[in-house]
């Protein structure tokens, strides 16, 4: 997918959600525990539930592997499901991978051609050879750690290194890789606002953006100082949609809760953009 | 497995190195392409024919994944096997993970307690709550990138970064998290100069050298500024030994190659600790 086909499927659906997909069984309704794959078939009731709302879904590759091969499996029936009966939709493995190029190059494989994801998250730490093996495929969208949501953001991230901060640097710095376009970043809600000073440096990508619901980040916020002329933002919610309810009506609660939030992203955007 | 444990193993092989487990189908020998799971085949084959020279296996998991379930399974199959044929061995879950704590307790259960490795190896980025679930395990180790072996190690980890270099800042704020008896650090063995300083910072943790061998680093360099009074290292090497030779011999080469090594490795333990 393209980023012009992703901007458009924004203004289409007037939404620039994600939906998190972090299924847990310990959170999941009784009731599916019960089935051959509760995992993929909780994906496949929130997926149902909330396509027409959002733009994006994100599987968080930890709450798979937790579960052994059955996991891996439910995340390939989970994506292979979405490609099948939603191809419009934009596929995030937030897997946070990174190492050194030959390695790198095995983990790009692994998720853009084995399991067809448009895109997946990467961690900075390593430097240019461990992120442009991921940057070489045409199309494709990797998505850069620059300032995380969470408390543990401020160990290293906004750290003074070498002259700014280190999220600035890592934001610059990959701006001067080969292919550098097809990258996006991961800049947490919590931090709204930062959003001012990274679209000073980079004004056109996407920002991938965790920490509204749960982890208590502001959309409004977000927008105000985040977006751009073609809004630039996939806003990440997932434990306050998936786990709206634990009874048998979760994908009915997730719904409403994902409605609550692209009626808030449909003012936002027809304000900004008078559609 | 305890560090006690490990150190104890080092003395009796006269050995710290460990083996790197990258299995990747275009370099393995021809013949074991044709049987129902080359990858475990290959794996097997290297363990049984190395595993009195060497202290660890570290299984790539990139080179896993990018088989997708097959993979998955491949390296549930080699970890169980290094386990039930060699419970002495030291293994690694080379796997760079790291993300907000509810994810990163998903990551570690999933190496921990579903694939039972001793250790897995963590990025730093995200700070404080993205490696504290991992190091709440006990018994169970968790090694922290610090200063890597590629290039792009210079684009951040060297960076001035709050008066001193950002693999410092590393090393020292990890110490203050909770449980941190359970780090050890990834030093790469193409920087063997900057050892002496990073001992200053962690005179007593494990240091995994990865860059021994096809990435050129030297052995006894990094011996004589790194290790401690307990040894204190492990050493990995992956291609220069697994991929010795591409015929049916790849076994037997692979085991000529970890014995050089391992000679290597007896000389200066012998000479450091008069044994």
């Amino acid at each position: 997918m393209t980023t012009q086909q992703l901007h458009e499927q924004i203004l289409q659906k007037k939404s620039f959600l994600c939906v998190g997909l972090d299924p847990d069984l310990d959170k999941m309704p009784q009731h599916l525990l019960e089935t051959e794959d509760p995992i993929f078939e909780f994906n496949k009731a929130i997926i149902d539930a909330t396509h027409d709302l959002t733009v994006g879904y994100k599987p968080n590759t930890a709450f798979f592997e937790a579960y052994g091969i059955k996991g891996w499996m439910s995340l390939q029936k989970t994506i292979n499901y979405i490609n099948e009966n939603y191809p419009e939709i934009f596929t995030i493995a937030d897997a946070k991978r990174g190492d050194i190029g030959n390695t790198s190059s095995m983990y790009a494989k692994a998720f853009f051609e084995d399991l067809n994801f448009d895109s997946v998250t990467v961690a900075p730490y390593m430097g240019k050879d461990s992120v442009e093996p991921f940057l070489a495929f045409e199309n494709k969208h990797t998505i850069m750690l620059a300032l995380t949501s969470n408390e543990g953001a401020f160990d290293f991230q906004t750290l003074n290194a070498g002259g700014k901060e280190l999220y600035k640097q890592v934001l610059e710095t990959s701006k001067t890789w080969k292919n550098s376009e097809n990258l996006m970043y991961v800049v947490g809600a919590t931090k709204a606002e930062y959003f001012t000073e990274i679209r000073k440096i980079v004004p056109d990508s996407f920002l991938l953006v965790p920490g509204i619901g749960a982890q208590g980040g502001s959309l409004s916020e977000v927008c105000k100082y985040g977006m751009n002329d073609k809004v630039g933002l996939l806003v990440n919610s997932a434990r306050a949609i998936i786990y709206a309810s634990k009874g048998t009506d979760f994908a009915e609660k997730a719904r409403e809760e994902a409605l609550k939030v692209q009626k808030e992203m449909e003012e936002i955007i027809d304000l900004k953009f008078q559609v």
